[in-house]
């Protein structure tokens, strides 16, 4: 039988290390950015993302050798993105994963450049794959980019902090959410298909995708209502900082049974999107239902 | 007989046009993250590093077109890179090329959201080119990755503000802009190299990273002194702001007499580096002697 929380956990040791080996790599003297690149990327962390990487190729015939880089490079996006994120600019956080924001822990100009080489080093991470051919690379390389500038997460985190103290209607906090969040989580799947040996199937792909967007956006619902219902301790950051905020929440929209209701449709959504693959897809299943069902 | 200027103000018409078709590509509704990142990208600049990779790359065969995607990309780097160093925790800087800064024309979450989607958007650029093979554009991916990030760029200007209000030394110095500034000529020579016939060829390749160290170098030296000797209107910024700031540079450390012997030497070396080359040099030595007598 299936262990969903056996896997998660063994990715998460598999890709902790892995960044570790990453990161060790680096051959400068000790620095601050350095430090503060390994805080942003090795505390903690779902490791969702990889789990996505991991699980899609392992499901197409890859092995997980050839998926480290994709799931190590999307892992420092993610990262990056949450440090400048949690900046006093932007969300103004000072606590993330239970621990001071990267800001907090270093200082301003610090977390910005550790952002930055964090984005440039998932890029360059990339590039050392030879498990896989330059054009499966460079395909990781378009597909990465593409999801994380401004036709993805830096577009969503741009809607989102413009659409604060103003009320937006469903369609466009959808809009938000699938650049903010969506859009990454489908690059996660989509490179993990790219290490595979179908990397050229685009029907397989747009199927994946339509998986990915249901996923995605069932993600920042679960993520508005643990801000509600959820316990900071668990989580790692305060809550009801939505609230505070005045942000554009799906419970604010839809009502907190709503917005669980739309948790279920979302659900629903993946697993049909799942059903016709000829593949075994167990674990994808498993990290849907683990999505709307986590309690941080 | 080679006409520098004519030479270089072909290239800025050509990367402009470039790079105004780039982001006219994004396709996403009006917003202000679009519009920072044309004002970043499109707002002037001499287009060195532009000027570099084509200089480079015609000397060693490749067409114009093959060009374009790693002209474009650099100088998307060099712009995010300029977005995030005029911020208040960073350089603290209001005018640029003669306009307010990235953060002053629109505000910091733009600014900040601006340099990492134009990150973003380098790297996707550089998967686009289809006048060379896919190995050849990953290659660039690395190079411009590994220049742009902690072992470069990032480093560098890490380096700078630690060294603020304290009194380094020279080769600490040139630790400085050897990362900070140089890394990223030296890629735009990279790339340029990459984009030929000859991107296989390791012993050019260094030849021409010996070459780009010394501009690289020189470019800071005649940097620092036109902080002293420049004119706020021709130069496009608050002149004076190292002394203000208290900054290491090699007038400070070498006086300004010296400054100029160092980029002399500089000059010449680079003319050096490129002696024993079988092709045409004429534009990079054009360059280097540019680069140590330009007033902005």
């Amino acid at each position: 039988m299936y262990q969903f929380s056996q896997d998660l956990q063994q990715v998460q040791q598999r890709i902790n290390l892995f960044l570790h080996h990453q990161l060790a790599k680096i051959n400068t003297a000790p620095s601050p950015l350095v430090e503060a690149m390994k805080y942003g990327l090795l505390l903690g962390g779902k490791r969702i993302r990889p789990f996505l990487v991991y699980a899609t190729g392992r499901m197409l015939g890859a092995e997980d050798s050839q998926l480290d880089y994709a799931a190590a490079a999307i892992e420092a996006i993610h990262a990056y993105s949450l440090i400048h994120d949690d900046l006093p600019a932007m969300d103004n956080d000072t606590l993330r994963r239970g621990q001071p924001t990267c800001h907090i822990a270093f200082d301003h100009a610090t977390a910005i450049l550790a952002g930055d080489a964090l984005q440039a080093f998932a890029f360059e991470i990339l590039t050392h794959n030879s498990t896989v051919s330059p054009l499966q690379q460079l395909l990781q390389v378009r597909t990465l980019s593409h999801h994380a500038g401004v036709s993805g997460m830096c577009l969503g985190q741009s809607l989102d902090l413009i659409s604060e103290h103003k009320h937006i209607g469903l369609a466009e906090l959808e809009r938000v959410h699938r650049n903010k969040t969506g859009a990454l989580l489908s690059a996660a799947l989509t490179m993990g298909f790219l290490c595979s040996p179908h990397y050229r199937d685009q029907d397989l792909q747009r199927q994946l995708e339509n998986y990915a967007a249901a996923i995605g956006l069932a993600f920042q619902v679960q993520d508005d209502i643990l801000d509600i219902e959820g316990e900071s301790e668990i989580i790692g950051k305060n809550i009801g900082a939505d609230i505070a905020a005045d942000k554009n929440t799906y419970p604010k929209l839809l009502g907190l049974d709503g917005a669980k209701q739309k948790a279920q449709e979302l659900y629903q959504s993946a697993l049909q999107h799942l059903q016709p693959l000829p593949f075994d897809t167990r674990a994808l299943q498993a990290l849907a239902e683990f999505i709307i069902h986590r309690k941080n």
